[in-house]
């Protein structure tokens, strides 16, 4: 990787570890400077829009991550009740250790999607494209396991939910149990 | 209400609107000065602990009253899935009017809990403390409606997550669809 790409890379991961811990709003472009380390030059030159151009790549990139991951796990089980319940296992073990969650290289849809939607609206869309993007890939398992369409559409913004507020749970009581809990209700969800 | 409590009064309304708009972290004391119209010695005086003082008593407050609110719906079907699902649709009415939410009573807990969870130990333990207090009002209900102790929290944790993923949902959407679909599930997951 250049030079260039590795200072835009490092701003990018910069301001998505301090989204995670502070939010949006409450992150300034002088400690996402100070945290990547990067010239103040290089940032205008990378993000000209600055903080809103930098929480839209961020929420981007973290949607297309999290998409991989979704398919990846959809993709372990052709049964789409163990296959949905593992990957919500897999989202409940990170909470093992709360501590290294801001490491992680995505920002949370749901913490970022909560603070903007009222007061920005091309963050707003960018986060419901997201959404819609996740969504679409349940939807696929399921018609491709004999769902109806309509019939997956309800599990597939269900589950969404679910894992959303599952999130938040499991962040409040800083333990994996909400959504170990909350999987174990995957089976009657799926009821054809 | 002497003009010491409303002094109070409008100060902690002022902060609950701003935590709403833009969250914990990027409010201010001094946008809650200016919001609420007190002097400066006022808000010493009723929150000597500052803005962290405010955030806990509009997260309690917010609690109580989305209690009462759970409470009444609750009681009012015998039929714990009708009473469910007219509390989620109930919920899923403010998205109606998008513009009208910063002005509810009351601040969204999910976002306040993901904001604070990781950085702020005196506020997680009271957004916890608010999901045990929703928690233990949905088990009382299903108990004496003849479900086990433990079916009771298994539901009422996901119900607890359906509502906060589908609040966040619906925020980003700017609709009251997604709650009104996932209200739909709510018979399967009463299964006995």
């Amino acid at each position: 990787m250049s030079n260039k790409n590795q200072s835009r890379e490092k701003i990018l991961q910069a301001a998505t570890r301090l989204f995670h811990l502070n939010g949006y709003h409450a992150t300034g472009l002088n400690q996402i400077l100070q945290e990547s380390g990067a010239p103040k030059g290089s940032l205008y030159y990378h993000f000209p829009n600055g903080k809103e151009q930098l929480a839209a790549e961020a929420i981007q990139l973290s949607g297309q991550i999290i998409a991989a991951d979704i398919r990846t796990r959809l993709n372990a089980f052709d049964d789409p009740i163990e296959a949905i319940q593992y990957n919500i296992q897999l989202i409940a073990e990170q909470f093992n250790q709360v501590e290294k969650l801001a490491e992680l290289p995505t920002v949370p849809l749901g913490l970022l999607a909560a603070e903007t939607a009222l007061v920005n609206e091309n963050l707003r869309q960018i986060c419901e494209e997201t959404f819609d993007m996740w969504d679409n890939i349940y939807i696929e398992k399921l018609t491709s396991s004999g769902y109806s369409e309509e019939r997956a559409r309800l599990i597939s913004i269900t589950t969404n939910a679910l894992i959303e507020g599952g999130v938040t749970l499991c962040l409040t009581r800083k333990s994996s149990e909400p959504l170990l809990q909350i999987q174990k209700m995957i089976p009657l969800l799926l009821t054809k």
